[in-house]
């Protein structure tokens, strides 16, 4: 595959872990993480979670906790060299969260790995911008 | 080299990363960076910066309003495939700015890219553990 193809899948992975993060469902969430590599989650503000159990555990105290949320991403740059990707991203959200809705811009830094052509995501970090 | 020889060579590369840091040195801080792909760089609360000019402008303003810094690096978790390594870590942080002691502790994830055998940064991430 070319650099350029490379490159669009991993956007397109990139969003399938939007759309993820959109249904608040943690089986949609699981699917788009790597099941062989170890995880590794940062929510904003929050300290490093790593291990399956406990990344997928965070999700879903985050979806119990939200009943709608809407992202959309600017300013995606992305970098892949052989079967590492990395997409650096703007989160610009939209979130209802017990009953208040709220706007908020987290930057992101997602890593992705290929296995069996397909990119998995290993690692989020995501950050408020104050 | 072998994959733990890899991650040793990467964990050299952060500390150096750290140490260039601590310089509180501009030059010492352009050494460790990768001069041959887009660099970005997101502080703690900043919007993510692109591209050498802004990102090493950045490191020299944190410089100038910095009189000391140390960090103590703890949970360092590095991953290598091929010439893509990332380091995800905490910084343990004890500064002086503008005559004020302060401590903190950031969460970071650092990519770094192999060229030449060298790493080189090209993403560092750097989040408020609130």
């Amino acid at each position: 595959m070319s650099k350029s193809d490379d490159t669009a899948t991993v956007r397109e992975a990139n969003l399938s872990f939007y759309r993820a993060f959109e249904s608040l469902d943690r089986a949609s969430m699981e699917d788009i993480w790597s099941k062989d590599a170890p995880v590794m989650c940062v929510h904003p503000g929050w300290p490093k979670l790593r291990g399956w159990d406990v990344v997928m555990g965070s999700w879903e105290r985050i979806f119990d906790n939200t009943s709608m949320m809407q992202f959309t991403i600017t300013e995606a740059e992305i970098a892949v060299d052989g079967d590492l990707a990395f997409v650096v991203c703007t989160e610009n959200i939209t979130s209802v969260t017990d009953g208040r809705v709220s706007e908020a811009k987290v930057q992101a830094t997602n890593i992705y790995r290929r296995r069996d052509g397909q990119w998995l995501m290993v690692h989020h970090h995501g950050s408020p911008v104050l």
